[in-house]
This record gives C-alpha cells, structure tokens and sequence, in this order.
C-alpha cells in the first residue's frame, strides 16, 4: 500500500502477530494508538522496553517476574511440600486469580506434543523431578484438559512413580455456572462418574 | 494479583486499552511477547518510539504520514480536481487497498453526532471548504453507510451548495461476494431501487 509509511506498515505487521490480532484489527490498534500518542503509544513503548529488560525467567519454578527465583519461590508463607505443575505462566496467573493454591509452583513451558516435536527435554521436567526428591509430599498435575495436556500428565505420572510422592489432578466436572444443555459430553460423562452424594 | 509484577500489570492495562483487546487477550498477548522477547517485544517497543516520533498528520488532507503535506498530497499524479472525503484515516486506508481512486483525499476525523458531542467545529471541515474553492470539480462523499456517517454527508451536502461543485456518493447495494439471504432489508431495498439493466 502506497498510502502507508513504512514506520505504520512495520507497526502493524509486529502488532498482527499478536494472538487475537489479525492484520484487520492491527491497524485499527495502530489508528487508536496514532490517535493518542501521548496517552498510549508513548507509554506502550515505555512499557514494552522496561519489561523486556526487567522480566526474567524463574531459575526454579519458570514463572515469569522482576527476580529470580520469582516472588512465589521466595513466598515463605506459601507451602513448599506441595507442588502444583502447570503447562503455561498463564495457567498460574489463572490459578493464582483463583486464589486457591497456597503452595508453590512448577512451569513446564508446555505439553508434550508428538506433532509439534515438544518432547519430554524440551519442558522443564527434569528440573521437576530433581525438586520433588527435596522433601516435597504432594505434586498437583494441573495441565490443560486436552489431550496434549493429559498425555503430559501420564508421561509425569510414570516419571515421578519412582519418587513415592502423592499425586493429585484436578477434578474434572461441570462448570460453576454452566449449563448442561452446552457441555459436551466428555465433561458430563466425567460430572457424572465424579457425582458426589450430599 | 500478587503474583504479577507490577511492570507486567501495566503492559496488560494499556495493551488492554487497545481496540479489540480485552484484560484476558492482552494477558495473552503479554506472554507471547515475553516469550519472544528479542523477536517481538523489543522490535514493537523500538516500531512504536519510531512511529509516535515520526508520524505526523496532514496540514492539508488530514492523513497520517511521516511529512506534512502527506505522500498522497505532494503526489503529483494524482488529479487534485477530485476531493474524496473521508470520516477516518482507516477508511482512507481501505479505499487506496482497493485501488480505485486517483484524486485528493480530505479525512474528516470522524462524523457528526449530537450524542457524542461532535460538532462541525470539531471536525475538519472548515479546511474542506476552503479546499473546495481552489479549483476541485467533484467532491465524494464516502462516508460509512451509518446514521452519523449520512447525516455527516448531508451537513457536507448543505455546506458545500454555495461552492456550486459536483458532489457525489459511493453507491449503495448487495456486496460483491454477499448473499441476499444474509443482507438486511435496507441494503436490498437500496440494490433494488438502484438496480441497472444489463
């Protein structure tokens, strides 16, 4: 396109790789961010470098923060025997915004995929494995409900058979708020087999 | 949330504050660009310095280009007996990907709307005007098919009487590609009206 500078044009090919944004709503960003460069743009960019340069990778678990190890690993009010193992950093944002889990967390970087040629050497496993022999009594395989997700945590449940620690997954079910009329039927058939008596 | 530093948090708000974007995609899309930090996250931060310090708007046409007049204004090739008024620059942008027109564009910066505030006063259409009288023979208004967007184009149509120039619209009608089945009355009603014999 003749009509646009190469300064826009760079700005909504980087915006468009975004997940969620496609080339169409890229440029309507770029517009709004033009529209208020003082109040978004400038900061935006601001933003983007400061955490580029401060965010670093857990040593320890894999979370994202300022420090490592992050601000959960060094938490000493939250439980280190019991491990929760997620796929993704946003699994645990999800599950700390839950406010669930008072125990520490293990990021895998995530799930085994055959397809995608994730193997077992491409996550954070045998960081997991060398964490739960150092006194740890419960590890929490909380992967996605998906078959990469769950093939992963059969794949941990046989690597950490050996250790003798207790493994929990989350319970599977209907969910607050939902209808059954829209579930499918993996989930209905799991709420029923799960069905608890009152 | 406790576990989210604050430089993350505040990449998820602006980012959040883009069209398009809400808290959860912005969430996303933060984690993406942290997981592609030299790939993304510091090119994006660099592309958005440059273009808010680069990009200028218009003194003439009201376009958005790194020099005032704009590429479109300065292009000699391009017949300035023809205005084509725009609300917006994303629409300015839609109508050079099509390729159709060769004349001046005249970008309005939005329509008129009496619940929003927007007055004429704060729209580009003193310029207009004054364009009008320097030798243009046809004005287009290509406003959006919208309530604001005729009623714009009607306030235009009123102001620009006395200038005794050639005003015209975009034609209304079924879209190349659509399907009667999915369009609503008013479009059928305007493609019937205007139909041409073949």
């Amino acid at each position: 396109m003749s009509s646009i500078g190469p300064e826009i044009e760079r700005l909504i090919q980087l915006l468009a790789k975004l997940p969620g944004l496609g080339p169409r709503s890229a440029r309507r960003a770029v517009l709004e961010l033009l529209k208020k460069r003082e109040a978004l743009m400038e900061p935006l960019a601001l933003a983007l470098q400061d955490a580029a340069a401060a965010i670093k990778t857990c040593a320890i678990c894999g979370n994202l923060d300022t420090v490592s190890p992050c601000a959960l690993c060094c938490d000493s009010r939250r439980d280190p025997h019991i491990l929760c193992v997620v796929e993704d950093v946003a699994d645990l944002w999800a599950l700390e915004r839950a406010n669930v889990f008072r125990g520490r967390y293990h990021v895998l970087g995530g799930a085994l995929s055959a397809l995608d040629g994730i193997t077992p050497e491409r996550l954070n496993v045998a960081t997991l494995l060398s964490r739960v022999k150092d006194g740890v009594e419960e590890v929490i395989l909380a992967m996605n409900a998906t078959v990469e997700g769950q093939t992963t945590a059969h794949y941990l449940l046989d690597a950490l058979a050996a250790s003798h620690v207790k493994i929990t997954r989350l319970a599977h079910g209907v969910p607050v708020g939902g209808e059954l009329d829209y579930l499918d039927e993996g989930t209905l058939s799991a709420a029923f087999k799960a069905r608890r008596s009152l």
